[in-house]
């Protein structure tokens, strides 16, 4: 059950010019459900990513970023199913031939196609199939197809995760739209986590480059599920360049909206996913305040969304401040000062500091933390009384149905 | 369900010359339980210890460590119900009246006395309670108070954690007796987890505090249930120094043989923690060798013993390859060669190779893999293939027991 996060409806889904978006049933690992996505670009559109640090880097990831550095992209292939991880050169190949096949039904270089996957590892992609559903892909593409796209690229999740924006650059409409999938394996670094947004806007690609980057830091860089990174995420942020003067100056300020408008909806990409992860029924914001730099507030942050105590706890609604601590004091951050430092539990509208001078507030009441942790959404803000960084991670609880999602995953 | 873990039965635990036990109800948290255990040392006894790396260093632990720099110990006390964690000048206040009060009853310094706590945290010691508990402790001691004080210092432990052996060294019998405790927020440098093994022999003070902490690093520091640190944790090797000479040389026999006799007993004690993990049904060995160090090896094991995703399929018996080479890959080993690694799935008799050159073995079959994880006892084996260095770490699956009794554990 997802935490405040609702279903896209499709009317609210705005068309990006220069994109076209078209789903088909493959039957690439179950039948009956759309397990293709085809993603066409217009000429002249732009594209920069950002990709998993997992060593076993899947197939479709390292085809995407030679592809990405070698010319512009016209086309996204995503299928659902298999990871094609875990592949070793057959992987490879069979991604390369999937950007081909694209590349010929669409009439552009096969380095103008960015393969993504995701679903089990280790299993080989049944390249006839998969082949064989791309026509009927083609055939559906249309401005709008974000609706039924952001259905296809769902695994584990229970929601689709689709947001648009538009918002007046210089007088021009410029539009924006994107969508995640992922609801598990998901931590710092990205994880079986795939996100796309599009913009119409003109933008220069040392911008792109840059932005991409910055939106994945504060965004998909900055959730948890489980801790656990896959071999597949991937942010791949698109500018078709059909509405508007190219943006090229970094303090213009076409940039600095447009710059706000990404990251905010990478954000809400992102927290969507946590949102649906799997089993969640809660939405924490773990808020890290006062620390040297941002590396060590990242470090406490994670270190609390990582615990199973903690989230188990927050599954129980009990404001157990010990495991809280617990995994502050255990953050690897070495001179940390136990006694300076403070926690809040908070909700909208309300906080309470919990603990301070090492121990629970003198101030503190239990029935007041208790009151806040039957909300759905809560943070838990610390200050660590050492500096001015701060940095903010989401994430979910840990529930009796994230064991039954993933002991049963391939069953 | 403990795996493979049975209670001790009270005729095989043997008396410690010079260690004497006994327990009480205090009170401390719930009633009808037995929650204190005195431990008296003869004179001249000798001991060294190793703590939690917690930032959030429970109280008991810092007067512990002092103490122990001070002078030989002459008493151990140890409290369950309460951590005395998160409880700041009040809480070392506390601990060090606990000292007192035991040092009054036995006619010892406060400062030969060593505290120990576990239980929940950021609560105080009711030390009425506790310091009127402590003379039906007193009465109680008795040689061969082991097998009731393993079962006092318990708290989710299903099963009291205790093992005796005795060992010819130089025509004289030795004994050594320890015992464990801890089922939950158990990871690397110690978790809720206690431990004490004391032997009759004698032993030097340097070579005491050496071989403690090489038999922490190879067992307490060797294990993970939930990757969560604890506050309290502590383990204590005693040396009465009531049997045999003196052992001074660390290149002697006597040493070595007693030196091989403390590392597996406290290997059995720490791996009876995890075998005792909350709501454990696999008990899992990750061993990895061929690496350049043990500290990247030991990397690789506890990120493939931390993850949700491996531990759950374990719990399901599933082989999932893919999320043990997942876990494997996001290390934080960065140039690791993921084609030349090789993972095998192995139990008591049998060894499978699952992965090689980047993928699934070409000659493993599935079947093979889901025979092994039948088992209760699983080994995943990895070769970096890239020095000669090793090391092993045990845990144990995630199931929805874990999340029941974390999500409950306070109410």
């Amino acid at each position: 059950m997802p935490v405040n996060l609702q279903a896209p409806i499709a009317d609210q889904l705005k068309a990006v010019k220069g994109v076209r978006l078209g789903t088909a049933e493959a039957g690439i690992r179950k039948l009956n459900r759309r397990d293709i996505t085809l993603i066409e670009l217009a000429e002249g559109s732009r594209a920069a990513g950002v990709f998993t640090q997992n060593r076993f880097c899947a197939a479709p990831v390292q085809v995407c970023k030679s592809h990405l550095s070698l010319t512009s992209p016209r086309a996204l292939v995503i299928n659902t199913g298999i990871a094609n991880a875990g592949t070793g050169e057959q992987g490879v190949s069979n991604a390369l031939a999937t950007c081909r096949a694209v590349g010929e039904l669409l009439g552009v270089a096969r380095e103008a196609v960015l393969p993504f996957s995701t679903g089990v590892i280790l299993e080989h992609l049944p390249m006839d199939r998969l082949v064989a559903g791309l026509p009927a892909a083609q055939a559906a593409l249309k401005d709008d197809g974000w609706f039924d796209a952001c259905h296809a690229i769902m695994t584990t999740d229970t929601l689709p995760k689709c947001i648009s924006r538009q918002v007046d650059i210089d007088g021009q409409i410029v539009t924006f739209t994107g969508m995640s999938k992922g609801a598990g394996m998901i931590r710092p670094n990205m994880a079986t986590m795939l996100g796309y947004l599009a913009t119409d806007a003109k933008l220069a690609q040392p911008l792109l480059d840059q932005l991409v980057r910055e939106a994945a830091e504060l965004s998909f860089n900055s959730i948890t599920v489980d801790g656990d990174t896959s071999t597949n995420d991937s942010f791949i942020l698109i500018a078709t360049g059909q509405v508007g003067e190219e943006i090229v100056d970094e303090a213009s300020s076409e940039f600095q909206i447009l710059r706000a408008e990404v990251i905010d909806i990478a954000q809400w990409l992102a927290q969507a996913i946590v949102r649906d992860g799997e089993g969640a029924t809660k939405f924490m914001s773990i808020v890290v305040e006062g620390g040297k730099d941002r590396d060590e507030c990242r470090k406490v942050a994670y270190s609390v969304a990582h615990s199973p105590l903690v989230k188990t706890a927050f599954f129980a609604s009990d404001p157990n401040l010990g495991r809280i601590l617990a995994a502050i004091g255990y953050a690897s951050v070495n001179d940390l000062d136990v006694d300076a430092l403070r926690v809040w539990l908070g909700t909208d509208g309300e906080e309470v500091l919990v603990a301070e001078k090492g121990g629970r507030a003198t101030s503190y009441v239990e029935e007041a933390g208790a009151r806040i942790m039957k909300n759905a959404e809560i943070t838990v803000r610390v200050d660590l009384a050492r500096g001015d960084a701060a940095a903010t991670v989401w994430t979910c609880d840990f529930s009796y149905d994230y064991v039954k999602i993933n002991a049963d995953y391939r069953s």
